[in-house]
């Protein structure tokens, strides 16, 4: 039987800022990648959003990004190396220790924002990145953008890792997202994207707009969260997918190379 | 054969801004509390630090305060109780998984600065925190100002705890501090620090300055870091410590209550 | 004719984070508190919630408090004096550029949050406080909480001064507010709001639970944005007291002592 | 009379953290970029340091930068460029408040570290940020990085401006700065940065290390303040300029393109 995980990045309210509505998401998805105080989330909204995680028996992951709350770690910064290693243990770190005191533990790392688009653009970056991650969690799988460094990166290592695509994008042949700028780029139909993912689950391939299939690890889908319709999506995904047969769950990882 | 532990706060450097001299206090010490992000620290600083400390075989204690870098934790704040906990837990996550990155671990748990003055006029406040503190690492000794609420709160909670004394303030009949506007409140003299220890540890009992005897638990003697002269105290006090046959050896806890 | 002020804070998003429907308030009232970067706001934030004030003909006020942007302001903390007046001055001098570089101008100070509260409670401190502010902008118009230690410290001062009551609030016999914890201490009805400031306008007083009158100067209303029945209540503010004949405008800032 | 002004970098103390010896140098220089809490320096820092320029009858820069304390300033970020001028709108807006309230001016203005450094690479960016500031304090005296696109983007918007070259680096051939990874690149004789600063001053040139002369527009030296060595080169380029006959006085700024 085909099986395939939900997940969503939650956890990214800030003090007396609320964003998403992660409690209706954590119906939904079986995976949260949760915010660990560097680009968003503090101490309450991180321990309230484990404890809701866990009480839904949704995975819990740390999601690590710039240390940047005002630009939400969206900016590329040219951070040293070493600090940003030290930075991403810091954060994995954080993100362990709150989920034991709430009696739950951390399964996986999904890097956030322009920290993660930088490591899909280059495997020693991402590297390095996950190590530094597992130099402290042994155990994480770490979650990758199927077919690109970070997908090099997690097999190099030989970690445990489980490959990502994203719901509400279209794909270039090469296996890039299409530029938000290009008609189509984003899919705000629900119909249309639970259709998409079934065909791409099933066909256990990328499925470009060309219509051209690119053999993928599909191992979790990429809910978004901060729009008003991305939870209809989300619920849309989730039942396409169990129409069609294919089982939710958490991804319990690969280490193929 | 009486023994006695040495401590210093450090790790207290953050990004470009360099503070006292850690390097050199680690050949002396045997227990230091290193910053954890709240009031000092950052993730290189921390790393940095608790190498050092780590090949220096000096225990590593997570020093949580106040999330207040401009301030340095020393403005008190009122902040709401499950907040706070909630930091403490934060900070002392943070400095659990940086530690194990490293292959160190975390032994103690001393709070920093205005948390800790409120703390040890409160034992309620002070039993929260230990409590959150260790709702992340139960094993944690909890470092307590000897004869003030912090101790009260940990004998209550029943986990293991170290009684500290400073080597340079003068204290009132009460056992609390003179205060630093009174003459005489903070010793600079390296030779008396090291004179009035020997004769508190040898008494197991707090000296104030008419002479009263206050029994208390003396299991570590906090030195500071940030002053010029304060590693000629450190030196001093050691020195006057072995000369007097007192072995220097990290603290276990105790857990009398 | 009797004129009346109406005041909301705004500008109070941060980074990604929105908070409040800024650009309806804006219809409604007369004076706009702007958040200076110390407990929300930042620069794309300010200069924006400006440039449609001032397009919305709406006084622009300097609405400085504690700078702990985690927290919102609303943490009491120990700052010594002297730092405050420096970080008041700092989020005055913030607005007063940030407005002329968009060709408006700085009209009031209102302060925010915990910050306001100590200073309703402590002449002293509010003095300090807004002596601080006046030496970056001299022509600042001050908004204080009538009948409180803010309105004193204002008078002592000899600057111009406007003063405040809430829209939405009960009062005790001595002026101060109902604690929120009791019953009827925020008025959530819309309709009763307006009837209670059109009132409480044509008596010059503050009108008490009890029904006791307080001579006030009342010069300006202050309306809540925050909360989604906080834009009905605003424009049921204003259409009591145009129905009654009061007429809505900004202050001018009154002198005497 | 040839006349040149010297600057250097301060107020980037922050918090409990000192960093330079501001007090020194202001005895040297005649125009001191202060920091305005963007990169380094907080309200306090500002106004002690301010103060300090005032009273030794030093000009006041403002000093804006990448808003990113931890860093410093010195990561490149991706910040939107509307963003970006709005947060050189706010450190200037800070910095011109902060002087007015202790009788002081802004005179001239200099971007800090990484943005600096980008600026001098790209005209548009420079010209952008230059009109923010001027936006905020029209009269502003811009400085710029002589033979850069800094200087490009001031003559292209026409505003007063001022060139800068820096007392204790090397130049290539095409008045870039030899990188500090060469052999030279930093010069850390006292005497030798003096003799090389009488030469460039008396040729109007910037001198590279073939012997090459660019002519330039050399109106301010910038001397550094964050080493040791800094306030003895300081002193000595000071002493080999006035041997020299020339004079030192801060810039008027010129407007020539």
């Amino acid at each position: 039987m085909i099986t395939v995980d939900l997940n969503a990045d939650m956890g990214e309210s800030f003090g007396p800022w609320k964003m998403g509505d992660d409690a209706a998401l954590l119906k939904i998805i079986s995976s949260a990648n949760i915010a660990c105080g560097g680009h968003a989330g503090d101490a309450d909204v991180m321990a309230a959003t484990m404890k809701m995680a866990h009480e839904n028996g949704v995975g819990i992951g740390a999601h690590p990004g710039f240390m940047d709350i005002a630009g939400f770690g969206r900016n590329r910064m040219s951070v040293p190396r070493s600090t940003l290693q030290n930075q991403v243990r810091y954060q994995v770190a954080a993100s362990v220790g709150m989920a034991r005191s709430i009696g739950a533990q951390v399964r996986h790392l999904k890097l956030h924002g322009a920290l993660a688009n930088m490591a899909s653009e280059d495997e020693t970056l991402a590297r390095d990145l996950y190590e530094a991650a597992l130099s402290v969690a042994p155990d994480l799988i770490v979650m990758v953008l199927s077919a690109t460094a970070q997908q090099d990166a997690a097999q190099s290592l030989g970690c445990k890792w489980a490959g990502e695509i994203f719901a509400d994008r279209a794909y270039n042949d090469n296996a890039t997202l299409v530029d938000r700028s290009q008609p189509g780029a984003v899919i705000h139909d629900a119909a249309l994207a639970g259709q998409r993912m079934v065909k791409m689950v099933q066909a256990g391939a990328i499925i470009t707009e060309s219509g051209k299939e690119i053999p993928a690890a599909i191992d979790t889908i990429c809910l978004h969260g901060d729009t008003p319709e991305a939870v209809d999506i989300a619920r849309s995904v989730k039942a396409a997918l169990q129409e069609a047969g294919i089982a939710l769950k958490c991804f319990e990882g690969r280490t193929e190379a």
